[in-house]
């Protein structure tokens, strides 16, 4: 059966189409521009390939509940051409086939389970630091997904005392999205992240604020790995640093050999996929329907 | 068939035989003392009784993983005579029927999802607020687990900048049971929590905390319903209070008609079974077996 499959993102768009082994046999990637233009170019990609089904995985907030009338929608996006846009049903319509979505960084955690870094336990949870802050889980065969998806970004972690930063978030300020994203670093500090690299302090409080969102993670959903991907990640020096804060702020409280010293870098780990996670995700979304 | 079912709290027992309709035959009441005593009551209630499974929801921490040599021994549970002690192994061996195990909390959700506030949705998270925090997640027909259960209580909230209490937690000083849990209450303000009833700025203290919580949680999973339950919320007024800093941290963020003023009260709401809400939990466990 073919299938096929896009990974929607703020800035580009993946398409892709591939088959139940999860093999992709052709893909293109296009920019995020204004709706109208992007429909007819996606559109124009998948018609009369005979797929039978379509995953996407999308940039949020976007409405994942199966039974709301509006299904497929995105929501509050800071990419304003894209509010309330119905993108499931225009596939759908214009298709003619099923259309399953989750979000991007759920299927990113479902590719991460299935192919990546994650593929030897039940549960994990990936996490994204770039633009912003995004986070999906996975457990039991299933993406977390309740009264809306998760938007785990957003949490609030205790300031560090000596940083004044006052946050980018236009909701919530300061929660971990408006202290720790990309943007909100270049802000804080003046530069690009990868023009700080050297810069010791700035991965110390970075790390500082990761630290307790994976620690409020654990707590909350005790995934059994934590994969974390995106843009400021890149900086390979956080995972060590990051690593050392979480076993420090869990002082012990959770019995697991992964959450020990000798343990904890197969635990938070980089991801396994590189840049076909969310297209390959989205496939995988497909095929399980 | 018959079921029986533990509910093994720090301070008691409940003990059930039951049916797989959930009805409850028969019950009995043990404190909780040291092992040996208790372990013996246990084993006369149930003794040829004809149960073919048990279910069991502990205090934790408990090791729930059943792929683990040590399933359902107790843990760094600061009840110290129970530490490591292998309840599940123990009730295995003598009464030589399948235990199936869970938290305390855990069963509590899945009870409160089958019979009580949460029947109408396919998600719910219930936390109790007492002589510690806890919390459980059910979602789509199976409590979450990962690599060990939550540990909700745990996490860390912004301290409020005129509560300067260090907090009780052995672990964590001052994470959210540390600041409110009972103990902690009764310690910063000297009185017990039920003497504390018209002390307005005692609870809008605690649900400053509660909520901030209860927003980390509802980004992180978004449960569909919230059932508070335990003793500090029999301070019925804190309800409000806790909606409606709940909606205020929010800011609008998280698209649901639950999470409005109109609806909120429906959304984040007491217990619909009373005290048999933890062990008829322990026999919907058995039952799903």
């Amino acid at each position: 059966m073919k299938l096929g499959a896009i990974e929607a993102g703020g800035t580009k768009f993946v398409m892709a189409i591939g088959n139940e082994q999860g093999e992709i046999s052709e893909k293109m990637v296009i920019p995020t521009e204004h709706p109208e233009i992007t429909l007819p170019k996606i559109l124009d990609f998948f018609k009369n390939k005979g797929i039978e089904k379509l995953g996407l995985g999308g940039f949020g907030p976007i409405d994942i509940n199966r039974n709301s009338s509006t299904y497929g929608q995105l929501q509050k996006t800071p990419k304003t051409d894209w509010v309330d846009y119905p993108l499931g049903e225009k596939l759908k319509q214009e298709l003619g086939i099923p259309i399953i979505i989750d979000t991007d960084v759920n299927v990113a955690a479902m590719s991460e389970a299935k192919w990546g870094s994650a593929t030897d336990v039940d549960s994990c949870l990936y996490i994204t630091v770039g633009t912003g802050i995004g986070a999906g889980a996975y457990f039991q065969g299933k993406t977390l997904k309740g009264l809306s998806h998760s938007e785990m970004g957003h949490i609030k972690v205790r300031r560090h005392p000596e940083d004044t930063y006052e946050g980018t978030c236009p909701y919530h300020k300061d929660c971990l999205e408006g202290i720790a994203a990309g943007p909100s670093l270049e802000k804080r500090w003046g530069k690009k992240g990868h023009e700080l690299a050297d810069d010791q302090k700035v991965w110390e409080l970075e790390a500082y604020y990761l630290a307790q969102a994976l620690t409020n993670y654990i707590y909350i959903l005790s995934p059994e790995r934590i994969i974390m991907g995106g843009g400021v990640m890149k900086q390979q020096q956080l995972f060590p640093l990051i690593r050392k804060n979480v076993l420090e702020m869990l002082n012990g409280y959770v019995s697991s050999p992964y959450l020990t010293e000798k343990e904890i870098d197969r635990y938070i780990v980089p991801p396994g996929l590189t840049d076909e996670a969310g297209v390959k995700g989205a496939l995988y979304l497909a095929m399980n329907e």
